[in-house]
């Protein structure tokens, strides 16, 4: 089955839901041209879930993806988190901030009854998951009002994982795709791989359609995707420079220069493995640092640093997400481009 | 301008050259279908090239390849050796090898002028080369005799530099790719991208033919690669069960399994980073281990390791080359193969 007939859209294109650099804006211009848009619900507290949903329905009237995270939130850990701030040390000294005053806050919540609730109040059509799925009974929530279910897999035995659950669709999640790796069987990178040899390895394994995501940028990677046999294409990285993303300027050049050639997947910014253009936090620390809490836990204490830096211009402590292809980001409207990467503007 | 033309040949498929696992058996069932088989140069001496040229045109009139390395090669370093063997001394007593009697070979000699001469003696139609290109007098003997040069390019930067010193067309190879990664102007893993992501960026920066390589596995994979705009595609993995290939019982044993499914950048062999399965001393030693001599240095002392282990039927210091898809291998002559890869028997 083809995705535009599982989702009821009329392009093979999901605009992958990008938590912190966009809301309903371009959920609404993407869906609004027939692809499916998708609002990021990872970092939303279920008022402001309501008010972008609001916004959204009232925007659009074609079908759109909510997007929430799985994660099994870990066990805040005092050790750890002194040893996380011990690394962060100097950088606080350099920015005159007061490591006592720092919170807490994950920032990033799991899925949750509260937020199905708020969900039941729109009933959107499509939801999407990373890390995993939520309990049955939450699905079953989802399934009662006709909602169809995908999520991220990483690695055959998370598609066959995933399908024994019942997803409709599974997005296939190539190492070259910007942001969180959606992994949640293995913590092992090295069952990540490559878009090009994911997505002929998901199709073999398992019978509902799978969509292909990372390193795909523009209208031939797309037809490329389906030559592998994906149903269709979930893109991020190339609507960050659209005017309805809320992509910060510092992140915006960084996409826009040759320092984009340059990612790598880094747990600095959340303590959990995502991929972004490397930058001085990352360089100094080395991406992937092992005094970092487990995920969502590492934000809290980076996030004072960024906001300092982001305040001076600069993206030295911020997560610069992007995935390995960003030739495609173009600074059109989100419907512009989205008609372009379905080969219609051409 | 495809590759068929430029290589006179009549699919757009070559064997990839893989060092260690074939001679010129397969790249003559390659060569003699219309794909071009490679023969691996970087392990032979002068003489044992002669041979095996001798063999191989004695078997196809049609175009081949011939590889070689480009490596500078380091100064030995007494000290980097004796922490090197230090790292393997545990697994030295467990397969009772006294270390004293180590020879110091590095088994890998760059391109040569005396291998020049014995290519003369043959004036192979295609040379293709891995970690840059030799001196430019080298290719001047190469490109009297209408030889073809082709090199790998991992970065934007590697292709720019190849088109720059005159390349007839470059292997574009994907992070998926098995063996040695063939980068050259940097040695920042973070700098190696997924298919892709890499064959867009190539072909929007060089004019030459670009020839995708890397997680591609079956006839699918070559129609996706050329809908990214490749000339056509260099494939390695999927040939290593052809009977042709001299690919060990270990070493296919752990193709064939699930094992497969999760390989490694390792500089455990040679002390270049190269993909393969991960085995037990990956596991133990970690893939990359900083105390490993650099390429290609560290194939020395751990020999002896994996030549005990192979003998009692072991792979777990073998280099299980693979790229990240292994799903195209098939125990089907390499006529067949490549006849299927090229979409010509189904």
């Amino acid at each position: 089955m083809t995705i535009q007939t599982l989702l009821g859209i009329d392009l093979p294109i999901i605009q992958a839901p990008m938590a912190g650099v966009q809301g309903h804006e371009l959920a609404v211009a993407v869906s609004n041209v027939g692809g499916l848009g998708s609002l990021p619900c990872a970092m939303l507290s279920p008022d402001s879930l309501r008010e972008e949903l609001l916004a959204l329905t009232g925007q659009t009237s074609r079908p759109y993806n909510v997007n929430f995270f799985c994660h099994t939130p870990p066990e805040p850990d005092a050790e750890v988190e002194r040893l996380w701030r011990k690394t962060l040390a100097p950088y606080f000294d350099e920015f005159d901030i007061d490591a006592s005053t720092l919170s807490s806050q994950a920032g990033r919540a799991p899925f949750s009854a509260e937020m199905a609730d708020v969900l039941a109040e729109f009933e959107p059509p499509v939801v999407s998951f990373h890390f995993g799925l939520p309990a049955p009974e939450l699905m079953d929530r989802i399934r009662g009002w006709g909602g169809k279910i995908l999520s991220t897999a990483t690695t055959v035995d998370e598609a066959l994982w995933l399908e024994a659950q019942g997803v409709d669709a599974i997005i296939a999640q190539g190492l070259e795709a910007g942001g969180h790796r959606g992994f949640f069987l293995s913590n092992d990178l090295n069952t990540q791989i490559g878009t090009f040899a994911l997505i002929p390895q998901l199709i073999d394994a398992v019978n509902v359609p799978v969509i292909a995501a990372g390193g795909i940028a523009d209208a031939q990677g797309i037809q490329a995707a389906m030559a592998l046999g994906a149903a269709g294409a979930q893109i991020g990285t190339a609507f960050l420079l659209c005017p309805e993303a809320q992509t910060k300027p510092m992140h915006r050049a960084a996409l826009k220069s040759e320092s984009s050639r340059v990612t790598a997947l880094t747990n600095l910014f959340s303590g959990g493995a995502a991929r972004g253009i490397v930058n001085r936090v990352i360089r100094e620390l080395g991406p992937m640092n092992d005094t970092a809490p487990a995920f969502p836990l590492a934000s809290s204490a980076i996030a004072p640093l960024r906001a300092k830096a982001e305040a001076g211009g600069s993206g030295d402590f911020s997560p610069l997400w992007s995935g390995q292809n960003a030739t495609g980001c173009k600074e059109v409207s989100a419907a512009i481009l989205t008609r372009e990467l379905a080969g219609m503007n051409e």
